[in-house]
């Protein structure tokens, strides 16, 4: 607050809840705020995080400020003494990605999940203290979501006791690992085991990539930067990279070995360890995505609703001041479903948090129970979630007009950063699809008397739910949870229901599961999001502190469950869950929301606790002075260096003087 | 072709079209294809054109890059002495934002409509030559869509027979006009009409903003560019200039006084030129607007298209060849649609310039009565096809995988250079409720007897309209194409009288529309949409060549109306238009659609006759290969010039080491 003044003081003065209750539910608990908090602020006060200057940087400086940031962070983590949740706390407050993120977050978790307890002593305490930087060398140049097709190869040579690590083609390049192309000097690479000519799937192998001498790649190894991807900034602070193997050999115990082993004689055998670990690990990265998605939304739309409250525009009568934006009936409709969204996310990811516990307690009693229904829930909540989080922060860009474009507004490297997390960790139609197989799975197994679990347990009434007719009357009923819940149950239901139905139409079911493939993913859709209206429901009965917070959070839910129901309202209409009256009274009570929402709009983005630091947003300031900080901004670009611009004498004055024709250009 | 083989080849042999005779279709005419054909090949074939060079260039570099093109491209343009329509297509092709596109596009027409016949024989043989470079300072800091909220002050001096230009506060500081930030001598400025303390609402002034000799602001005059806008490369190469007047005086005779004048004695009188006038010039900026979305989608689809057809990803069955991913159906139903959307928007396009064309000569005959039906159809076409265009290009980047992330696949850029195209010229939800607007109007004129026109004459079978049920029984129903306008039409009738009914409702008509902003804007995407389809029909009825281009059009009309009907079910249904079993009937006749599509998609992209230099696009290369270009592409990058990055040896090395925490950083 650089004036001192707060201009959004009277908006805040009008919320109807206490904005500090709010921020703990928001953060989960009072120790999880004190943890964010604390390091927010930690990092939003030291200069040396600074990101305001890295728009301009040209791809070789912007990387290596990104090296200069994680070392930074990295000794700061040493020396306050962090422990492993403040260190990634840190990390993610610092908002650049970095080769640090893969080590982390990929890197020594492969080792921890799928190395035996031999590899993890001699791997983890490298890669602990950093001593090893390791990337997570996956993803193929023509292989991203077919992970089985990976054509990397393996090859084990009993005669040295190694595997001989090989591309065998170009598109077997490795290509995408972040932190790989530059950094990394070591990689979990994923290839084709190869024994004896047999080929036993894909296993991960941790292969050294450079010399820590010299950073040199080891020889056979042929690495590189895959080039500038989307936006300013962005995932451009990133080395993610390109990788060849030319028959690069390796000591056999590199294989990661906890689930499956290759013996010294080269035999291939599987150890007791269930192989449906792999599925817990990849519930508990998913997971940790829908809990980004509801960050990096909320971001998006604490920028757009304090930026709305600031902007004028029309309404000026007898040269009063002109309407704030965030009173158009438009604009509330586009962005309350929006702030709606980030609440819903969150509360979905703090549920998947719960299930990842309760998925592993089960694994480690060896009950393998709900762990398909587990896998196909969190695959969906990623798939929904990251979707309506990219498709969000673009719909907040232009919420803000013109000035969404500017970097300066946050929104734009928001966005590109953002957009990947609909492609990486299963593309998010793939994902449906995996949705669909499960729900058409489940249907089959019903006449075997088969119960239905977790979220897929409204499946169980599946006899009531295609009776059903929803008994709203008055738009007030739409408030009702229960209401709520049966419509978005009975259209779930009933869309799977069909797509059945029409499956068993084909002879054969895999023709017709290929053939019906949009309506298998639209099934998919309706029955993720019936999850997330539902864990928002039950968050609502849980403890909540304060009546206003919880009549706030009410007010949320219902929107996003009503927004919803409208957007998606031919689902509704077509299954015959609701009726054209009802569809409009939905409508109806969707206006009388927003006019709910609109006074507390301001302290419900405040309730998220963010920094003008991590924001990045001029149009997002917590004081709303956004005109002269835009322009103050606008003068730091590289062309405001000089008053007549490089190349204007070269190119633009001879035009002026007519001398172009003689001019080299 | 660098290795000279085609690997779309056995695609391109499937298609059951003539694709040159598509090509004709596609350009509007034989000579409108010659013209396009001959000056991008003369742009693509040279290589001071050459773009791929220009994501890695900071922003200095990028401007000077601009400039030598720009300035080049005017040479080739008078060395080949292009007329007007040849020179527009060649700064059309080179394909990057410059200062000469504002000149030309609106510097130079807003003085040949608002000028005298003095001004305009004064200025424009300056403007033509380039003796003098102008740009279009209308937008300010504070007020974008509210032009008439403009705070920048025109005050008229008797004495001296001036005008005193002035920025009285922050916000009215000029904001967005493209090339004004370093390039533009002078601007046309928009500003409130001051006289003798009284207000005349805001009128256009030439202003010269720069020395002619020596380029610098003229006393008075603060200019800048204000700042990194989103995206790599894209609209960085414009210098968006911010500009603040102190007091600066310009003559009386600088004022655009078509329309209106100012005295010597400082009487303001309007001529008898009419003020419609502005209104005509509008009709013709937004159908650029709709034709350049028609050829923005297109590039974005030929791109997906081409890749989808080269990526294959499962489906492998004993090792062979995996499924193009094209063949998924999901995929085909996020494609084809886009696809259909180009032609669509193509020809809704074309259907404008006739428009224009008819406005002008009627307005030329004082014949005003199909103006405000023209300008609100305009208004609503701009809107509808911008909006879907930047959502379908963010789309096809998905529709690539993980590689549609890179800038090399070319869609980044397209993306981000071309999504203001949803904010300026009209922001896209102001112009839909200026289309409700009229809507509304015509309802209510309906009882005095005043018969609608053009596209709103639907409106007068409103009773027919409201008694609509389809009759359709079978899915080859949703072929005729009268079914498909009638159901569009009912739905967009019913959908009006619906917001009019409600609005009826309130004492205060104006606060009920206020209240009921977006039921009004969904009504007029529906009004719209049926434009865009009946358009598409008129289009069919044309004489076409071809029996197989008029059965691809046919196909592409029908997925773009059934596309359009699945996704606004709920419209469909709660109107009462159609009925459920209707709906799916048109969900099923749309998967046949898709399945006739594929085997022309790659002809049909052909059509569109881009060359590889303008689209860019690695993924989208007309010989399909992608991998091995992708591969050599990366390299290119900066980060790859050396094998050990800048910063390693300081801030990762001693990580490696363990030296960090004596390091400075």
């Amino acid at each position: 607050m650089e004036d001192g003044v707060d201009h959004l003081a009277f908006e805040r003065s009008k919320a109807q809840f206490d904005v500090d209750e709010m921020k703990i539910v928001w953060a989960g608990s009072r120790q999880e705020f004190e943890l964010s908090d604390r390091i927010s602020r930690l990092v939003a006060s030291d200069p040396a995080f600074r990101k305001d200057d890295r728009i301009t940087l040209d791809r070789k400086e912007l990387f290596k400020n990104t090296l200069r940031k994680a070392a930074y962070a990295w000794k700061r983590i040493t020396e306050l003494r962090l422990n492993e949740q403040e260190a990634y706390k840190l990390r993610s407050f610092v908002d650049q990605p970095a080769f640090t993120d893969l080590h982390w977050g990929m890197f020594v978790p492969a080792i921890q999940g799928q190395g035996t307890e031999e590899q993890q002593q001699k791997w983890l305490p490298l890669a602990y203290k950093m001593q090893i930087i390791g990337c997570y060398a996956q993803t193929e140049l023509g292989h991203g979501s077919n992970v089985q097709g990976l054509e990397t190869t393996a090859t084990f040579d009993p005669k040295t006791d190694e595997f001989i690590i090989h591309s065998p083609t170009l598109t077997s390049s490795k290509w995408w690992p972040g932190g790989l192309g530059k950094i990394s000097t070591h990689g979990v690479v994923y290839a084709r085991l190869i024994i004896d000519g047999q080929d036993h799937g894909v296993h991960g192998f941790i292969v050294q990539l450079r010399s820590l001498d010299d950073h040199y790649p080891l020889p056979g190894i042929t690495i590189g930067d895959i080039g500038m991807k989307f936006g300013n900034g962005a995932y451009n602070t990133m080395d993610n990279g390109l990788l060849r193997f030319d028959h690069v050999r390796i000591p056999r115990n590199q294989m990661l070995m906890r689930v499956s082993q290759v013996t010294r004689e080269g035999k291939f055998v599987h150890s007791d360890v269930p192989r449906q670990l792999v599925y817990g690990t990849m519930v508990n990265v998913r997971q940790k995505i829908v809990s980004d998605a509801s960050v990096a939304l909320s971001r998006a739309v604490c920028i757009a609703t304090r930026y709305s409250a600031v902007r004028r525009q029309f309404g000026s009568h007898n040269g009063g001041l002109e309407t704030q934006v965030i009173d158009y009936k438009t604009q509330q409709a586009r962005l309350f479903p929006l702030l709606a969204s980030a609440y819903a996310f969150r509360f979905a990811g703090e549920w998947l948090k719960w299930l990842y516990r309760d998925v592993t307690e089960r694994l480690q009693a060896n009950d393998f129970s709900t762990l398909p229904e587990a896998h196909a829930c969190t695959a969906g909540l990623k798939s929904l979630t990251t979707t309506a989080t990219a498709d969000a922060i673009e719909e907040c860009r232009k919420l803000c007009g013109g000035h969404g474009y500017l970097c300066s507004s946050g929104l734009p490297e928001l966005f590109a950063v953002y957009v990947p997390a609909c492609t990486y960790e299963g593309d998010n139609t793939v994902l449906l699809l995996q949705v669909a197989r499960h729900l058409m799975k489940t249907i089959s197994q019903l006449g075997s008397g088969r119960k239905p679990v977790g979220t897929t347990a409204y499946m169980g009434r599946l006899d009531q739910l295609t009776q059903y007719h929803s008994d709203v009357k008055k738009a007030e009923d739409w408030l009702k949870p229960n209401v709520v819940l049966e419509a978005f149950e009975a259209r779930a239901a009933r869309m799977s229901v069909a797509c059945a139905q029409n499956l068993s139409k084909f002879a054969n079911p895999e023709e017709g599961f290929q053939e019906l493939l949009a309506d298998l993913a639209e099934a998919a859709v309706a029955h993720c999001q019936l999850i997330v209206v539902s864990k928002f429901i039950e968050k609502l009965q849980q403890d909540i502190p304060g009546k206003g917070v919880r009549q706030q959070l009410e007010v949320l839910c219902s929107i996003y469950a009503l927004s919803l129901l409208h957007k998606h309202l031919g689902d509704f209409l077509s299954t015959g869950c609701i009726n054209p009256k009802q569809g409009s009274l939905a409508s109806e009570q969707l206006r009388y929301l927003y006019s709910q929402v609109r006074p507390n709009a301001i302290a419900l983005v405040d309730a998220f606790n963010y920094t003008d630091h991590y924001l990045g947003s001029i149009l997002g300031r917590y004081d709303g002075n956004v005109y002269p900080k835009l322009y103050e901004e606008a003068w730091k670009d590289p062309l405001n260096d000089s008053v007549v611009p490089d190349g204007f004498k070269e190119y633009v004055q001879p035009m002026l003087k007519q001398q172009l024709r003689n001019a080299r250009l």
